[in-house]
């Protein structure tokens, strides 16, 4: 079957994939619709530094490990699919269900993140395989390409219920990007009252306010905390230099929830952190119940994520979205219609 | 009156200092003992860096802008006192009523902070000024002496507090310096059941266990996370290099509190927080309810100061205290006794 694959640096499109075959309590599926993150991007350009910080940090299971980046590697975590096959002994939804799943896949051997990967094909390709008691089946008749956004929404709603915001506080997003556009429409689905964004991008700071920030902010035209008093910011750039911004100008108090993910060492004063008592609140990710309610959400309606969609391509554009995604002028979430 | 004030760096006493005359809801107190506080001795050696930190930083109230280094300043903010007399109009504790409060005076013209001033003096000092309704008086009899380590200890409680750590959590402490033995002893009496200390001299160490650590660890032998799980980090060091290895090792998901204050730029890798969930606690100070709850728990005896107070100096023995204290060896915390 066919697949987009990262070699040496590049997204190439392979022909010669093996079929995957699903053990027991797996499904095949075939993939609708996969996002392209920006974690994609960032580890076809920088896979190499990302092995190295993973290798050198302790207190959790390293899935980076086994990645070899001399082989081909599977990406692609976004996903809606439909279900074609199940395992042996396995109890699945019946063929032709829509559904979409958290990027696990469960077999004899562990669970394995459908991430990067040598071995486990991930959402750039014709099929998959996932774990049968993680499938959510996408309700309401919802669009596929629509279902394929749960996960990244689940990021934002994950960041959001971390921040603990209420509703009558004011929630800074700087950079909006997928992730801050993520945490804006999870914001305004919790309900928040004062929305503010900043970004450098016209057409990001339009998508903000469409996709529900009450201010949109151009950086370029003075700080953000200078328009607002934020209770909580969400960095979601992940750029060097940004968290030591935040760190000097918040208000004392200011929980920070860092939802943007800098690979680079970064300097900071934590004397600022420290004076003004501020809380540093790192995330990753979501829970299931998250993913779960950010199906839910979109496809009750509530979040309406068709305005973040802005390209979509076959596996033979893989190579020229993840170049296109690169111009924030041009792009917000690029879908994978294999 | 005399009084040990800071000057081109150095503590020099004077004798000339006038005589301080309480306003309305002031009274004036004769200083039983303060403590020599580490942030003291920083701002001896680092006050300008200090005030340029402050200055740089926005988003509070700078209490540092109108300090002139070329002048004398008044230091001290860790003291018990015998109430000698009151402001026009001013409802006191009786004359001879031993005392402490937060280090605040309220004056007419507003709030100012007992920290580091050119007109409001400090502990390390005959007599000073205090707010009438900010006085706790001292309870049971407690020894002056140790009713001065309630601020120090409200530091340690306000850290623990902030960490919503729970009894059956492992806590480990970096650093036994007074933060850190303050942080330990609050442990202690929150009843955490497992309390791992670290610190490089022995003599820390054993005052720590003392105080009330399950387990003391020399980093010098490999370190504390390989020799424990902590749910909870407390960092009470404040030395550039500190967190970035805290977020190296810590397990996923950890909380760190930081309470050390590291006055320098620090560089730290973002991406070891990011992918395992670290949430990074500034705390600075204490509220008026936890320096209450300090002098409660010191005054019944639940905290045992006693062990913590290595040294007693008079005003001329201020200058000297400063420069004993950077030997861990030697010192915990240096009591002033005007």
């Amino acid at each position: 079957m066919r697949a987009a694959v990262l070699r040496d640096g590049a997204m190439v499109v392979r022909d010669d994939v093996p079929e995957p075959v699903p053990g027991p309590g797996q499904v095949l599926v075939a993939v609708k619709a996969c996002g392209i993150c920006g974690s994609d991007l960032h580890f076809a350009s920088h896979g190499e530094e990302m092995l190295a910080a993973g290798a050198e940090m302790e207190g959790m299971p390293d899935t980076l490990a086994d990645i070899d980046l001399a082989t081909d590697v599977y990406m692609g975590h976004e996903f809606s699919a439909e279900v074609l096959d199940a395992g042996p002994g396995t109890d699945a939804p019946a063929a032709g269900t829509i559904v979409t799943s958290v990027p696990v896949l469960v077999s004899t051997s562990g669970l394995e993140m459908i991430v990067y990967s040598n071995s486990t094909v991930g959402g750039y390709a014709e099929r998959m395989l996932l774990s049968a008691p993680l499938l959510l089946p996408v309700p309401n008749g919802l669009d596929p390409r629509h279902a394929a956004l749960t996960e990244p929404m689940a990021v934002g709603l994950h960041a959001v219920n971390t921040s603990r915001v209420q509703r009558g506080e004011t929630a800074l997003v700087i950079g909006c990007g997928p992730i801050g556009i993520a945490i804006i429409a999870a914001l305004r689905y919790r309900g928040v009252e004062t929305i503010v964004a900043s970004d450098f991008s016209p057409t990001r700071r339009e998508l903000a306010a469409r996709m529900g920030a009450h201010v949109t902010v151009d950086p370029s035209q003075g700080s953000p905390f200078h328009r607002s008093t934020p209770a909580v910011v969400f960095e979601a750039v992940g750029a060097p230099g940004i968290l030591d911004d935040v760190m000097r100008k918040a208000p004392a108090g200011t929980r920070v929830v860092i939802a943007g993910v800098c690979m680079q060492p970064d300097t900071v004063h934590p004397f600022f952190a420290s004076a003004k008592q501020l809380s540093l609140h790192f995330v990753f990710g979501y829970d299931p119940a998250e993913f779960a309610e950010s199906l839910r959400a979109i496809a009750e309606g509530d979040i309406d994520v068709a305005p973040m969609i802005t390209g979509e391509v076959g596996l033979d554009g893989v190579a020229g979205a993840f170049a296109d995604l690169s111009d924030p002028e041009r792009h917000c979430k690029i879908l994978v219609t294999p």
